[in-house]
């Protein structure tokens, strides 16, 4: 990628600058709920699978110092913006090149107190979205999910947080995923507006956890019953966590 | 039964009158949210699957005229209850002895434009829930919630809908078990109060549906942070469904 391509923007209130490509895979806010998301401490360790420009990995630096991310990518030209957006925003995150499909030996031998992972998925919006599984794998995902959950489990040390942000469409697969290999699920909803069904969900799972399943009550993103023409009208609760870099807290 | 045993109780602000026994199963606002949530129209046949004293059946009775309502009840003292409250209340439900996991040949000849379920769930407001499927099964649930959803499948038309209303802590096995035999999973949280977790769930599926999951925003049933004096502290949209009889429609 040439620097001509690419284009420099500001999340988390400023916090956190991120180069990334004008076309292809851009972060919204989707990777800084996840981040928000994850009550990681100083000290911990966290790997952000898929880590793209690093957008959630880097958002989880700001938030919280003294946490050291890792971020897998697939993409060499993805993991080097997102080694160059650690070092232009002074936040330590490691990028290891890989695919976790066949996870790299260096990461291999290591677990990590909390792993996140915003995997791709097809912008369908204006689509009809396909209800086989070989399918919609093709056209969406060339990882499938549960190998992504898979991986993130294998990961994540004993007692340790999966937590992946995802359409809320895919929930049947990623549940059943979660389910195999997770414990203690949790859902949190993103509710684009009061009234209306979540496009986006959080789950989360623990490693060897045995709670039952929990569904929280999720959170409104923006204010008022359709879009303005201002796009930034977010609530109060998501400006806190969108602007102010605060934590997003399942309720309940 | 002996009269002794038995309550009189008046639901849906007083359009249903339910015998009832004083102890074991007693309908709660789980069977009116659920009857509510049905989009019957006049003509169609509805089955309710576990129909219990009818509570659910005869809301949708009363709240849609000219709907034809079966109920299947494996325990004789409900069925004879049920069909005791269908003729206290003149509605019509015709009601079945028998159990769903081994269906009457009367039922199996037929389909139903809509089924609905409220199955028994291990009350375990204060209690461990067993991850392990088969203690679970043993505890709370002598059917397996498995054997529920594919009863209904079987029993429903094409383009007919599946309800059931569950606990949010079995959505992983209702959201599976639905998978295998439905289509376009809709998933409606009932949740106590604004900001809490979802207690309850509605969840319906489209026999031969294709569409993709859709997670709806919910209903909140109280008003306030916590249950005061007077339990019955709905809110607006909720005492809309329970006291006047209106119907619960899925947002988005």
């Amino acid at each position: 990628m040439t620097g001509a391509e690419l284009t420099r923007d500001s999340i988390l209130g400023g916090r956190v600058v991120l180069w990334q490509p004008a076309r292809g895979y851009r972060a919204g806010v989707d990777p800084v709920f996840l981040a928000a998301s994850v009550g990681a401490q100083a000290g911990q360790r966290v790997l952000d699978l898929g880590c793209g420009t690093g957008a959630a990995g880097l958002c989880l630096a700001a938030r919280v110092p003294g946490v050291a991310v890792t971020g897998l990518e697939r993409q060499a030209d993805y993991a080097a913006l997102a080694r160059r957006n650690a070092a232009e925003n002074v936040l330590e995150m490691e990028v290891v090149e890989g695919d976790l499909a066949d996870m790299p030996a260096a990461l291999r031998q290591q677990q990590f107190d909390h792993v996140i992972a915003n995997p791709p998925y097809f912008r369908r919006d204006a689509s009809v979205p396909a209800r086989d599984g070989g399918r919609e794998g093709a056209m969406g995902e060339e990882t499938p999910l549960s190998a992504w959950v898979a991986a993130a489990a294998r990961r994540c040390a004993p007692r340790g947080t999966v937590t992946f942000i995802h359409r809320a469409e895919r929930l049947p697969d990623l549940i059943a995923a979660f389910d195999s290999c997770l414990g203690s699920p949790e859902l949190f909803p993103l509710i684009p507006r009061s009234g209306r069904e979540a496009q986006l969900c959080l789950l989360r799972g623990r490693k060897e956890g045995r709670a039952a399943f929990r569904l929280h009550c999720g959170l409104v993103v923006h204010n008022g019953a359709a879009h303005g023409g201002d796009r930034a009208d977010y609530t109060p609760e998501a400006s806190a966590i969108l602007r102010d870099a605060g934590p997003l807290i399942f309720c309940g």
